[in-house]
């Protein structure tokens, strides 16, 4: 049976992967900063070539934005019977704070414990280049040991996951035909804790807006002014302020329509999972849940809907002090959806909540960064049989089937432009330090990721 | 008589004049920013080297901070008696936001308006090496018309009143003897309006102040995290807006205390000027006063006390969007002080103020960038007399007495340590944009404020 000799390449060949996976890392995809373009372009055109090298039919494909990496196997296959798409993302986030990194954050590098395990750290390690790389790792592997892949694949990489995917609908809708398949991969996600895998059968919905608060229209000295005029950074931690009340429930007008409370029988399953709150927060300095009170942890990040402040400034910041009242002031908002809330009623609501707050002489605008539903994945696929038989074989125990705090637009937009179910499995940890200093995959994570995708090629 | 001998020399010599203000104008003296040291001593030797050109005995002298310049003429006299002692700063305010200048910050340059009036710009035209250089010409010209001063001068220049005067109160202890004088003039204040000159008589104190709440310690991703770990803008948010009641009063317990109610006759004072409210909002692109309710925007600046958020940041502020809960956010508050207010109590008060805010798992840092009590100055005063004189010969009207909304910290210094009154004469309005981008400085200004001190020097 060639998926012993398939996944013993893999073990063999691991040094060359690990070494094609620190190429990619070393480009500095950051979507969300246009100084940045020119990276991207580089990481699309360096994983389009990759896949052509092993007999994909590759291409990079502009967008208004980041570029897309199409690729096809065999070359020149478009069937969509019996077809897979892999979906994964080659943009990072932003690196700030750098003086917090130990190690320069495109400088990829391997970290051993005491205990032997290793670690790979870098900006993308775990998301989500190290991740990609584990399917791309294991097509090379069944391509090498046995001439060609059991199943036709589609190769389906984003440039603007990290930046709200503004380019992913238009480029679905366009390409339907191409994109066309069985059912969707998507390696985004996390293991249930460094033994056990998960598929995630619950995604958030992400909404992510900014806005910006302008009163005078020039900064002005406080001693001249302050006690006169408005200053805007007043005006905008008030709204801030206002976002949650003393529960720390969101106070947006309608927030909460569309949020079914969880099932009893659901919140009795997560009470009975190995899971620490204690040890959840622990891992970042914290003791106290901080969310909806009368929640549990899992609950709060898997069932609630959230709002958070992800950057506020207005004003002098740097050393020192300045009398500044400022002009302006912003903040940059994101909220976390689940059950059927719906993404525009909330950017609406909180447009009018922004503007019912502004006193006279304040003017804001605003941008949106994305907006997205929540999802749930149908537990009864096919695909989802198949991917829990072969994450059961590699680990040695049953996945879990988990709730997601995270939000991935791919998965909404797969069933509604392209009729398909999708598979979220993914080899992460919540100690990953995605999106923070010092972001690392595991290297168990890599090598058994890509063990557990070769086993699922074979299983297709 | 001398003194026409000496104000047609200093018509005569305007352009001299302007040239060596722009050499001042172009060291970039920014003080609350660590990497303009060297700046800050290039600005405190060139005005030491003008100085002992002019026949002053001048030096730089080396304090924990930015170096101060101490100059005294007749060149090696000391003696008190009939000495005045003339204060400025050399330092400037940070120039950012940058893109908003016209023209470089730091390379003066003249503009002409329609009407044919003329104003000087650049960062510190106005604030305050303008309003110093209006001194050290007028003692130019008295030199050089007539080989000597009127009156025994020492000049005391300072590079650190715009990030609090932290080395002035001990610099002033350690070398009071020779500092001493009979009165002090400070030249950093303003003019009724352009053509009405104004002598301050009370100035509001000041307490500049930094916080920063810590939660987690490291950024965390708001998928993984968001609604169960405590996000430390939001934290900050809700302490700013705690500052102000709905009616714009500082809810700081205590803050009141020492405030007195402006005496009925001073409002009615004010009430009658000729003043605006429209037009000194409208200037800056504002209509209603925001401050306390029920008070004139004249009581709300030169009376009133008043909390400002100068600055305030947290989390991913950069272009595009980041889905980060960060580990801190900071602000920048500063309260500006009338009457009795003790800034010591004020600070002590604030700090407990912030801990009563703080949720579990967090904890705060604070960092004082200075505090200084509001000042009246005496009515009474000889200097006061003498100022007055001076000004109604130059401009052909009588100065009128003014609060200032500004703090001046080396006046309260001056009477604590040693034992001086002091007279605040400037030349800046309202419209110089200082701490702000274009800051100027009328061409008027400076001439007729050299004028001024020459008639000022003649007469005491």
């Amino acid at each position: 049976m060639s998926i012993d000799a398939v996944l013993a390449r893999i073990d063999r060949d691991l040094d060359q992967s690990l070494e094609r996976l620190f190429s990619l890392l070393r480009i500095p995809s950051i979507s969300t900063d246009p100084a940045y373009a020119g990276s991207c372009r580089e990481a699309a055109q360096w994983l389009a070539d990759s896949l052509s090298e092993l007999g994909f039919d590759a291409s990079v494909r502009p967008t208004d934005g980041q570029p897309m990496v199409v690729a096809h196997y065999p070359a020149g296959s478009r069937d969509p019977e019996g077809r897979v798409l892999f979906y994964g993302h080659y943009d990072v986030q932003p690196v700030d704070p750098l003086e917090l990194w130990e190690s320069d954050p495109f400088e990829p590098r391997i970290a051993t414990r005491p205990d032997g395990s290793k670690m790979i750290v870098a900006r993308g390690a775990a998301d989500d280049k190290g991740q990609l790389m584990t399917f791309v790792e294991a097509a090379r592997a069944w391509i090498a040991e046995t001439g060609g892949l059991p199943v036709p694949v589609t190769i389906l990489f984003e440039g603007e996951e990290e930046s709200g995917s503004p380019s992913l609908a238009p480029f679905l809708n366009a390409n339907a035909e191409e994109l066309e398949a069985g059912a969707a991969l998507v390696c985004d996600t996390g293991m249930w804790d460094r033994d056990t895998p998960a598929i995630s059968v619950s995604l958030r919905g992400m909404v992510t807006h900014e806005f910006t608060v302008t009163a005078a229209d020039k900064d002005l000295h406080s001693g001249l002014f302050g006690g006169a005029a408005r200053n805007p950074n007043h005006v905008v931690a008030k709204i801030l302020a206002d976002l949650h009340d003393a529960d720390g429930r969101v106070t947006i007008p309608g927030f909460y329509d569309g949020v079914a409370e969880t099932p009893a029988d659901v919140r009795a399953q997560w009470d009975g999972l190995d899971f620490s709150e204690e040890a959840f927060l622990g891992q970042v300095g914290l003791k106290t849940p901080a969310g909806e009170a009368g929640r549990s942890v899992l609950e709060q990040i898997w069932a609630r809907p959230t709002a958070e402040v992800n950057g506020m400034i207005g004003g002098y910041t740097g050393a020192g002090f300045k009398t500044v009242i400022p002009s302006q002031s912003s903040a940059k908002v994101s909220f976390r959806l689940v059950g059927e809330q719906d993404p525009g009623k909330l950017v609406a609501a909180l447009q009018t909540f922004v503007r019912e707050r502004l006193p006279d002489d304040c003017t804001v605008t605003f941008t949106s960064h994305g907006a997205s539903p929540a999802l749930k994945i149908p537990l009864d696929s096919e695909i989802l049989q198949t991917g829990k038989a072969a994450l059961a074989a590699e680990w040695g125990v049953d996945p879990l089937m988990i709730g997601m705090g995270g939000s991935i637009p791919i998965v909404g937009a797969f069933k509604s432009k392209l009729g398909m179910d999708t598979l979220l499995v993914g080899f992460g940890l919540d100690d990953d330090r995605i999106h923070s200093p010092n972001e690392k995959y595991e290297m168990s994570s890599f090598h058994k990721g890509m063990r557990s995708w070769a086993r699922m090629l074979g299983m297709l």
